[in-house]
């Protein structure tokens, strides 16, 4: 089984940039899979207007209130008692109906409160979804809504995983982010946290990723030749343009508050 | 945009065999991308004890009540309006909110009564994911629930495709399937439907699909080698066991049904 957690899975495992990193690459293959998944279906627009489907009791869009409700859903079975994971609605949330798992305490706990989702929310659906699918409308609204949830969820895991980045990089070199942490000095701290030539290798990573799991696999193909079921290139642009910047952001947040 | 459909997207499409073939192939990937993406999580066998949670009103599993409720948002939305889609619990469900999409009739309409998911579910959770995934408990069970209704749907909506192909069968050949329907005579329909070399390229085909899709993939390698998230002989293991047999079950429940 590979790890999928930034946090050590118990007390007696350490915080590591080789667990965290081997993380992040297996979250990858989560998140292109969720891609791919989601392209199954054409826009389906309607479900992304406010109070098309009229709602009783309820104000926003179709796919707003099955977010909502499935966070419900799942914040009845602890899914938030999870410090990797965040809610999209984190307001009047249910309470979990389950024992909590105990997770070990390893962020500053001013960490909590870094919540990203609403900027997640927004580069999704108004920028790269309409570039992820076909226009069109099939009435799968239910579906299609489970599945953009699933590519909301693997996008949130793997940005605010940037909180247990920053930790572990701040507990390796904590002279280093002193001062600029001290002078709460933004633009040092993105600078130390920024690092061209692997961030090229992730970009490079995914969009091969992409090609991979999007081939049409037959029983004579060898590899990757002719369609593909998303365009390779749209992951790397994800990363690119959302993914490694909002991670960095998650980073230099939890770090501005790490000596509160 | 490869079509997940067996029925056909608007009256103008018609049904035909190779159309209801793409689909299901186009499924195999959905049906793989879900048992990688569950694997990814230990067996958190709390979650499928009767009454372990101890929830308020609520008698059942845990995994039970997350996919009660989580169907119940999915009808709210018009997932069960979609006659390829089959609730797990159609006891109660909530009517939908939205106005529902005119999907076209092909099916006879006694068609509707046939769902298989009691078999899917006891099948999936007593005998395949014991093979499918580690022991152990890493509390996240939320997420582990979400991954199992991901794997139940797709391997619901794959079986309950039988509809479709029983029913083009019969439209191409009804002087064939008339005689046993009306005797009555299930073993001859199940022979009719039966194709042992057809059969057999499903199993190669998904058993590939699960090395390639569950392969590491990193800038490197070319394909294929080393460590596989998944075992892949399990996906031809789950074809040739439950996955075919239960969609023929389907077809012949369908076509004993057809004429009346």
């Amino acid at each position: 089984m590979a790890n999928v957690n930034c946090n050590p899975n118990s007390a007696s495992d350490t915080l590591t940039l080789d667990g965290i990193r081997d993380s992040l690459i297996r979250q990858e293959d989560s998140i292109v899979f969720s891609l791919i998944e989601r392209a199954r279906f054409p826009l389906n627009g309607k479900m992304y207007l406010h109070n098309h489907a009229s709602i009783p009791g309820f104000s926003g869009s179709l796919v707003e209130f099955i977010v909502r409700e499935t966070e419900d859903v799942q914040a009845k079975a602890g899914r938030y008692e999870n410090p990797e994971e965040n809610p999209f609605f984190p307001e009047n949330l249910p309470r979990p109906l389950v024992h909590p798992h105990k997770y070990p305490k390893v962020l500053h706990p001013s960490g909590a409160s870094i919540n990203m989702n609403k900027a997640i929310w927004d580069f999704y659906f108004k920028e790269f979804l309409p570039l992820l699918v076909s226009d069109g409308d099939d009435g799968n609204y239910a579906a299609t809504a489970a599945s953009d949830l699933a590519c909301l969820q693997a996008l949130s895991r793997r940005i605010h995983c940037g909180k247990y980045v920053a930790e572990v990089k701040f507990r390796d070199a904590p002279n280093e982010y002193e001062g600029p942490i001290r002078s709460q000095e933004r633009d040092t701290l993105m600078e130390l946290l920024t690092f061209k030539a692997v961030e090229e290798q992730v970009k490079k990573r995914v969009e091969k990723k992409a090609m991979v799991f999007g081939q049409e696999v037959t029983l004579n193909n060898t590899s990757g030749g002719g369609k593909h079921k998303i365009d390779p290139s749209l992951a790397s642009l994800l990363y690119d343009k959302w993914v490694m910047p909002l991670t960095k952001e998650v980073e230099v947040e939890y770090l501005l508050r790490r000596l509160e």
